[in-house]
């Protein structure tokens, strides 16, 4: 048994489809974080997880500060294993600003479909990110798309 | 980019239903490989994949003689990473089997829940087994509740 | 605003997979009523509703009593308009039965998918049951594949 | 056997998630109609059924011409069950276009969450449209909410 904090810090992952009159078909506002309800489809959890909800933006409109809040946030946390769900089109910025952070293993991952759309592949990314955080050492890593790197190999 | 060798070997998490008028409500069958469906959601993988078909039973239903088939099937095929989706209950046993293969990374997952199911834990679960099998060096690992563990220490 | 009884009968649409180590692969039984789980998904519903849980069988395993059952829950009912969800095998023998019943418009639906498995026909099911219910004089009706028929025209 | 045509006029029903990098958050774009998932979930369906994509846009974008467009493309089809899926926004301006029409039975229906979306209300409601359109006599009809009304009755 083993502790992961998952940190929300918004993105596609966590978009749901708000119906209210007043969008003009821009319904799609990030919600809850997507791990709550990924986490309660697996039965008898290996680890404990605390979750900390951070940022509820697109990652297309999170700044620096947000970035700094989330290294704040983890740099307080007492878990040395991390997992950070992010939007995918600034995973990476974010990722440089958590290398700050020594002896921690930080995860970031993401999804290309809500979570709460069918045929989403968050269920998917997050258990890779979960084995992930678990078999590597101190470091940040991005997982998406079935892979797992460290965060400066990301896109190469 | 690399290769990942799936292979079916049955198990809850590829039932389905299937409506038969004879089967007086014993309806839940194998069928496919549910990890064709699951990587379907994947976009741009990192990874090229080839699909086994072994064996379609219900774990409990396995004998020996599967478990060599499996092994012999594993041990032919060119890739040296290898997931393998599995009836849980009788997950360890296949696991020593496979033991005997030397110099390949063979991680084995499945689920508590079909695929087929809504709340499924089938794509978290596979997620968990992707990145473990390109983490980890040559040998047998059980992925299941978030966990990935050498088979030796599985269930302990 | 009007008021609908749902009567639970059992049937295909209520299972839902239960992962039990004993059950060797057998683990498809019936819970709690699907109705529940559709009638959630639609917001600001038109009408009242009252669930009454009478049977969790397999259609194939209800018998006369059941029937007879069924029955005196509907005819004590305050409501005169009530959807039963059935198992397939055998809804036209509880319709035969209900036609005893006078003055309360009476649709019976299911499934021939579970309602908790992706795809299910469940929800559409229920829809039609819902809008027959409110359009059809007093009587016994079947909606399923999409059509709704009184009791005596079904499988004709 | 009787024939319904199914014609798309767009709306929240329709939309589907796409994730594209210059979009900003606003990914929800109509695609395909949603009523060719929902009909293949519903097994030896007892109805023939025509699709016809006439409009893919939110209904608020919607103007007179694409009603009268509607109008045209309904006017035209030998068939005379047609169902109609819409955004709910304007449904009403469309249902009063439609009222036009002599001698076919119309119901328009829609969604509050896309059909593509989890927990969505898209199959009960494209349900509660099937059962209308065979049971109720010529005229255009709202089917919403699990009611179906005239549409001159709708919203009061």
């Amino acid at each position: 048994m083993y502790d992961i904090l998952f940190v929300q810090a918004g993105g596609t992952v966590d978009k749901a489809y708000l119906a209210t009159e007043s969008s003009h078909g821009v319904n799609f506002l990030i919600g809850g974080p997507a791990f709550h309800a990924i986490l309660s489809r697996v039965p008898d959890k290996a680890f404990r997880h605390r979750p900390l909800l951070v940022c509820q933006k697109d990652s297309l409109f999170m700044d620096a500060m947000d970035r700094v809040k989330i290294r704040e946030n983890i740099e307080r946390a007492p878990e040395d294993k991390v997992v950070v769900t992010h939007g995918t089109d600034t995973i990476l910025l974010t990722a440089v600003e958590l290398s700050k952070i020594e002896g921690k293993t930080i995860v970031l991952t993401g999804a290309f479909t809500p979570e709460r759309v069918r045929d989403s592949d968050a269920d998917f990314n997050l258990g890779t990110a979960v084995a992930a955080v678990q078999l590597l050492p101190a470091g940040v890593y991005i997982a998406l798309n079935g892979a797992v790197v460290p965060y400066q190999d990301y896109g190469k």
